[in-house]
């Protein structure tokens, strides 16, 4: 498949520009009978929308949901449920000016290589408003996760170098604060560093963490189709992403056996482990331990200030590029890592289900 | 799938267990008219063969390939190639023991709560020759990749706190010292720390670094199919790795855009960038710069020295693990790495064919 | 893929019900560099619109497609095309009555037992307009054939046993007559037959017959994925097809390999068959002759004459089926047809473009 | 994938050709906890093995088979199977002269065209051969299927216009005839047939049936994955089908909806249809009745009477073939469809496990 496909049991096709009529994304293996309404959607869809605060695009969209087709008297149907968010304010004219340059840092070039010429208009489908159709899927998913007592906790865990503390660590701030981080002094902190990076008409990066859990153990394909391996895709397939690691991940290249592995201990009559380093997945499938793992996100490649690039016709220029920017993605993509993770998740508990002779035979012959 | 198949187009189907009859590989989609032998095959083999050195596990293995089809007077025909390397000195009584158990950091916990039982002899399928098959495959994508002009240069970075000296790189030596370093001096300090590792009965991780030159511009899938992420995926697949980072990586969340973005300029008449923060891929596609991205390893997990566990049955228990394992994974691991970003790279190159259609006109129509 | 995914290449994503907000499709893989607008799409959906004489349903659906993502400046961007079509004229009083049973020749059963409940209004998901997305889909598969000299030409060859005399072929009247039937006089006797069928409450089957030209050689991939096995796999996915034949069909089982080989010779100097038994596909790629196929089309299973069945409960009872039917599917299936042929060979065509080495050294290194 | 992989929960990748080193299958997703031995696996080889009468090859092949992986103890594990037949009887000299022109009837002419070149010894690639990996993991796929209470029944309905009689039919007389005809008077008849065919150094057509009984409801996908669909492309995936139909099948053309919908019904308490004119498949999915289908199985097209035909280099000759064929494919193809349809049904009901969130929350919250 050309790309907008993800998924194999729970498959995602997702379609739209930045500037186009619309977004959207139709699910494909949905299990019937989960209670669903537009709401459950749109909570999720209003954690990445934009114009809520000074540090994202002043672009007014109220992304507004509309499931096309899949659910009847509010209920999945198996078939497959088409969601779709309408573009209101498009601002072509924003944008115009950037069809005949490539913008440092952006996909402009790829897609004229690629395919010859592109929709400039907001980047088009490399826009960060594709990633709409993502977070629709993954409010979907993340509700069937939920009543299989699986749950994803997802924050930013640091902004421009300035890193949470795990002692201040408050879940509920999570939501209450613009940047998504679960301490309150990180914050203030990280927020006072953002607007200087405005300021100066510049942008930041940042680190994204995710927990899941409540997962059963032996979740995930050994071999190529690893949880690991398929959370990695997954993550890595949101634009911005630069770095993706699980448990220890990085620390891992000085460490030593006798401290990384995890020992096996038994906690209450559960099968457990003393220590986490692995991140809850060993030999690509989940151990049953929590797993965690981190997404390091790029600085806005969209700055005011000035750059040096070439034209199409490969003339240098000197450009600033205006429009409504955030000055750091990494707040609006917490929601979009959760969503990619809660999709990757469901997709591997499906296959999963079909491991054993033992199960098949309950299934039928019960 | 159940997670033994990969790629799209250059399709690789592996299978095979440490202690089974062999090992091997199906690739299903080899474009026809390679001239192809199995010493090219072998070539790529032999740089992960146990037993060269007093590093890697002492399990003598020849791991001699066969062609077995779709190979005819020296050409590839286009039907599947199967590769067969047969294993020879099994010697399941040193892994009895370990029936009984779960090794920390291993997968054995997870195979049997996915599949209720698990060929325990030396790991069955989660053994490091599970890799065999990806290497096999590698050499085919590596050669033809190179036919394209595109190559892949992959070596050991770091181990266990010791990184190499750019200063120092010396692309020869890679191939000439037992850690696939291309630094004389880091490679014998690393060399030291594993012998102390060794004495400790401990073992060390590290950091794989693979550069690829050559790419056209425009390669890899907007959205899902990204080439970051389809290398992420494939790199996550190999087991022991943690962390995946491309271009600036992790340094990222730290950065800010002015510093980030890569200024497009033209160099001898030909569109290039002034620096390369992003790895070569911008959008998810190739930007023609080259690409490099990074691998961070587990240390082994299989240590001589005593660790807590417990059985299967509950009981918790001590064990040191004996037989033959490697100290450090990370240099065998390295021709592994090449030969996933190879096939993957391939795979997304023959995918880009059909992006356009001028393209598909001027073949068709020629 | 839960089976609204159809392709690989070309890959189509249908979703949509008889009675919800509307239908459509999202194509993935679509190449970049199409003149498309919504015209050259709706020229095809209209040759499936109801309404249009007295033997299809009297819904009244405009069936308008709207192009939502994808083209710019009236030209394919290869990023995936959404297109939809509202429901206008919904009346879902109509099938109230049907949720409590099962009617015999339909697929309420089979959608209880797989998913515990269904949406009844209208078929749901199994109704005749969830081929809107095929036809949309189709007809910019048929376009992209056009450009390459691929023409599709799709027609009705039999209705309730009155088949078209070949002697009488006239194309041109295929478009004239509501029956598409390219001879006027079986038209008429069809016509005829199908008054009588109406009167008495019933209704009738037929065939339809799929001509392709101007294909290239050896298209299609040996194996699995042979160019007649995914056409029957695409033609036997439309609703009521019951058998698919290719060339002569079931007519082999009697013939001889003397008479039924057609014997290669050379016309106008270009490599030809003194005959077509085999119907252009050779081990399953195309060899150049027209590609002839047929699909047999079960009589509408709604009819309004009385039938037993069972309710859902178990209860035997007996029904007579109101509502707008046609008293025969195969007119407005011929489109439908021509479309999942066009998409199937569309598809198998880009995967060619990689069979061979020096091809993707010729596109890579011009 | 370029054609040599099938299915998506139960998959398999096939490979190797006629005078290669040998055939094989690699299964990926068959669950684990199978008991498994190469005796399962060599009754259904034996079902086409060559040399076994005067209708068949007299190359002198034992086909047997050899478990490489996936199983271990006597189980299956989950994790991939390979099966590998040496070849051992191959006379490539028989084949030499073929290697300069297109035989009729044959995939020749279509490899050259896609792949520049071709293996030409006995076929290759689109030898009959090629099934035995189909065969190998049809025995597999049967043996589950037999566990969940499903069966499988294939045999000969027709020879050359000879047609078995319902009213004599014998399942056992099946195995015990060289035909697989279950009617002794039917096969004297066409063994008569077939004489006289070989005499005049020509070939047989026929139609193969089969019947699978024990069918759960709802299994096979709506829209592009119906079970008829799947069944469709397995089926006309094996060389030589030209067509395929169920239930009534071709007969529905001339059928009117009152006599072809089949009613529901209540029999001993269960859900059950006066009449089964669908074949067990209703809008895709299975509907508990019996599944029947056929496939039209062209002759033999290697006859040994004289052919014209070119060269490859165009020029037009007379040929016969020799080498060792036999005269009707139809007997050894009975098991390659069993095996098709086997493989076919069990991975649509692995797809079915996950239709249903209620099943999806009794599997892992049980």
């Amino acid at each position: 498949m050309a790309g907008s496909i993800f998924g194999k049991n729970f498959t995602i096709t997702t379609w739209g520009e930045s500037h186009g009529k619309g977004l959207g994304v139709v699910i494909d293996g949905c299990p019937a009978g989960l209670e669903l309404s537009s709401d459950d959607i749109q909570a999720f869809l209003d954690r990445r929308k934009p114009g809520q605060s000074n540090i994202t695009t002043q672009r007014k969209e109220d992304d507004k949901v509309t499931i096309l087709s899949g659910v009847f008297e509010g209920k999945t149907t198996g078939t497959p449920i088409s969601l779709i968010v309408e573009n209101t304010n498009q601002k072509s004219k924003d944008y115009s000016q950037i069809a005949s340059y490539y913008r440092p840092g952006h996909a402009d070039f790829g897609f004229d290589m690629k395919y010859g010429f592109r929709d400039y208009r907001g980047g088009g489908r490399s826009s960060g408003r594709e990633t709409i159709g993502r977070v629709a899927a993954g409010a979907i998913a993340s509700k069937i996760l939920n009543q299989l007592g699986i749950t994803l906790l997802c924050y930013t865990k640091s902004i421009g170098g300035i890193y949470i503390d795990y002692d201040n660590f408050d879940e509920d701030y999570i939501s209450q604060n613009k940047l998504y981080m679960p301490d309150r002094d990180a914050f203030f902190k990280a927020d006072e560093y953002l607007a200087k990076c405005m300021e100066k008409k510049d942008s930041a990066g940042g680190l994204i963490e995710c927990v899941i859990e409540g997962m059963p153990a032996g979740i995930g394909e050994p071999v190529f189709d690893k949880l690991d391996a398929q959370l990695a895709k997954a993550i890595f397939s949101i634009g911005s992403v630069k770095g993706f690691e699980i448990g220890d991940g990085f620390d891992v290249v000085s460490s030593t056996g006798s401290y990384n592995n995890d020992e096996f201990c038994i906690i209450n009559g559960e099968i457990s482990k003393k220590t986490n380093h692995a991140g809850g997945i060993l030999g690509g499938m989940s151990d049953s331990s929590p797993i965690v793992f981190r997404a390091a996100i790029k600085p806005t490649p969209s700055i005011a200030s000035k750059q040096h690039t070439i034209t199409c016709d490969g003339e240098e220029i000197e450009i600033s590029i205006n429009g409504r920017h955030d000055p750091i993605i990494v707040p609006r993509a917490v929601v979009v890592v959760e969503s990619m993770a809660a999709i990757t998740i469901l997709d591997l508990l499906l296959e999963n289900m079909h491991a054993r002779l033992d199960s098949i035979e309950d299934f039928y012959m019960r």
